[in-house]
């Protein structure tokens, strides 16, 4: 049915690694509508609009290979996603949906990616299914894809280095710039225009540029106040290169730094440092983080660093694994991390450094171009 | 439990318009997690990160009115959600939920939003509530928040004039500059910065920009194409102004228009022109496509329309109604939607044009200051 020979190299062992998983679960076919996982696995690139508004879907599994789209995305279908079998629809999923499981002869269970789609949508696909003559029992699957997407191959990596890369560069230019009574809404306007210009295809989310008392809100958003001196001001935002994500954090003090500046710095980046030293496969991503949250602790700080130590990046910003002490998973070689640990003191701002690393067997490689 | 006196008057409003259907279901508290409708509820701001990162939910229904939120939106939480409870979960959802089952003692059906929710999140949900000693039903929704925000109020639609002000004054400055050698791409970073430096706070949507053969197809992404002379330039985009979304089309043609640009750009103008006059509360989704749809399809190019003739736009750029043929639904006074005929020809080429209009009982009022 397929053209599957003609798979791009990469998707092709994407495929292949997804079939023991599947297995696993005795899933003959597995329905991917989570964006990321889309793109991961057939090369297809477009972005979902809305919420509630899909550019497709795939099906795969076997010798299966199937992108769904309708009439808007076909030019890109058939050009991005080689080896996949196009299906148009262009009555609506549903008027479309008796072709599509006259595919799926034969198939027991379809497997669908429950964190990919709305409640909405499953009612709708059980519907499907149940009117449709085909005999495919739906069965609920999690982070299938997200699993094989957390270990990133050589050109995924260069990918992320090339978004960094950009990111960094952006950092230094805006940092040279900066003045006090500027607008944090202004930089940020600013860091997208830089990253527009030195060739990011996208920002990898909204910059957050975060003066004083806003920089101990680890998210603040970009507000009119203007920044001044003796105080931090924190700054995080990233490319997108490739459909690769960067993310970049550091803490700027305009003026000669005070005491309390200097202490809360330091002890941010030690605690950075001794996580980018000790990272590795191996560790659960418990320990990861402990080896930073212990230097802030015996530093005295350790109520005041409220999240965890990072996250996977990579075509999404945030991905698996999660570095939190509260689900531990294991670290495994080929894993891109953030190693952002932060200090929030309500009323007079915070620091955060954010770094990031591929994790290997028995060290990790930092991926910027400047440790800071 | 919640200080519902202090609700923002148009907050107020709209919980008190909701206690009807929410009676007619029989639920006693609704959910709410899709972004938009949390906002119109609320006036709580933050968008949600990522497709499964969550900025917070509502509970509404009766006397209720909580807004959940983690600790990274606290502040946002008490400033701009006036009226609500706020509950600030730091442990994660599910270590935090048997506190806020306590205050749903006595609650019968909590209704939830089938298509502002993953399978995933449905499914802890479950787990969360049955775990609880409440003895709450979880009740499937569709639309209920939407269809209320079908309806603009003056507050609503002066957001959405001042936000198509600024798309218009954007597609002006940028028409004026436009030369044959500029590559789409760049003409949509200059849409985008222009529509920052005209006061849009965001896109409501990635700038089109589709020339020649790239405007054959509906949704075409920006590409390094240099546009030139002899081919019509289809423009599609939008700003967004406290929150609320414009949408804007306009198809160029570069030097002397050929007989075939001539006649079609004619007829989607006569389309659309026929479709802006007879579109009224009371029409269906389908008679008011109709008016548009014959128009085109007398010139001989009907089935080169391939797409509905508009959709609401609000705090979503593409909401509730669809003014789609295919599920017919009736138009009501205050309803905000674009008219946009289109015409595409592979090979050569198209034609749209996008104006917006708010539905009247009579008759309907263009919200553009320049109809073409």
């Amino acid at each position: 049915m397929s053209a599957r020979s003609d798979l791009g190299p990469a998707q092709r062992r994407r495929l292949e690694m997804l079939q023991e998983p599947l297995k696993a679960q005795g899933i003959s076919g597995l329905l991917v509508t989570q964006p990321e996982n889309r793109r991961y696995l057939s090369g297809f690139k477009p972005t979902d609009p809305q919420l509630n508004e899909s550019a497709g879907f795939l099906i795969v599994g076997g010798s299966l290979a199937i992108l769904g789209t309708d009439p808007r995305y076909e030019i890109e279908a058939r050009r991005e996603a080689h080896g996949y079998t196009p299906f148009i629809y262009s009555k609506g999923l549903e008027g479309s949906w008796s072709q599509i499981t006259g595919l799926l002869q034969g198939m027991n269970r379809l497997g669908f990616e429950t964190g990919g789609l709305t409640y909405h949508f499953y009612q709708r696909l059980k519907k499907i299914v149940r009117k449709s003559k085909a005999s495919i029992r739906l069965t609920p699957t999690q982070n299938l894809v997200e699993g094989l997407r957390t270990r990133k191959d050589p050109g995924e990596i260069k990918a992320i280095r090339r978004s960094l890369a950009i990111t960094e560069a952006v950092f230094q230019e805006m940092a040279a710039t900066l003045r006090p009574g500027q607008t944090e809404r202004a930089i940020a306007w600013k860091i997208k225009t830089l990253i527009h210009q030195k060739g990011g295809e996208a920002i990898a989310f909204e910059p957050i540029v975060a003066s004083g008392p806003q920089a101990s809100q680890p998210h603040a958003e970009p507000t009119d106040r203007l920044i001044q001196k003796g105080e931090p001001i924190i700054f995080d935002f990233g490319a997108k290169v490739d459909g690769y994500c960067s993310d970049l954090s550091r803490t700027v003090f305009l003026g000669r730094p005070n005491d309390r500046f200097r202490e809360v710095y330091g002890l941010v980046r030690l605690a950075q440092e001794k996580a980018e030293k000790g990272i590795r496969a191996g560790l659960t991503t418990r320990e990861a983080d402990a080896l930073a949250r212990s230097v802030i602790d015996q530093g005295g700080y350790g109520r005041h660093f409220n999240h965890s130590l990072g996250h996977g990046v990579g075509l999404a910003t945030h991905e698996l694994p999660s570095l939190s002490p509260v689900k531990p998973a294991l670290l495994e070689p080929g894993m891109v991390v953030t190693i952002e640990p932060g200090i929030y003191l309500p009323g007079w701002g915070g620091v955060r450094l954010e770094n990031m690393v591929v994790i290997g067997e028995h060290k990790s490689r930092l991926l910027n171009r400047e440790a800071l």
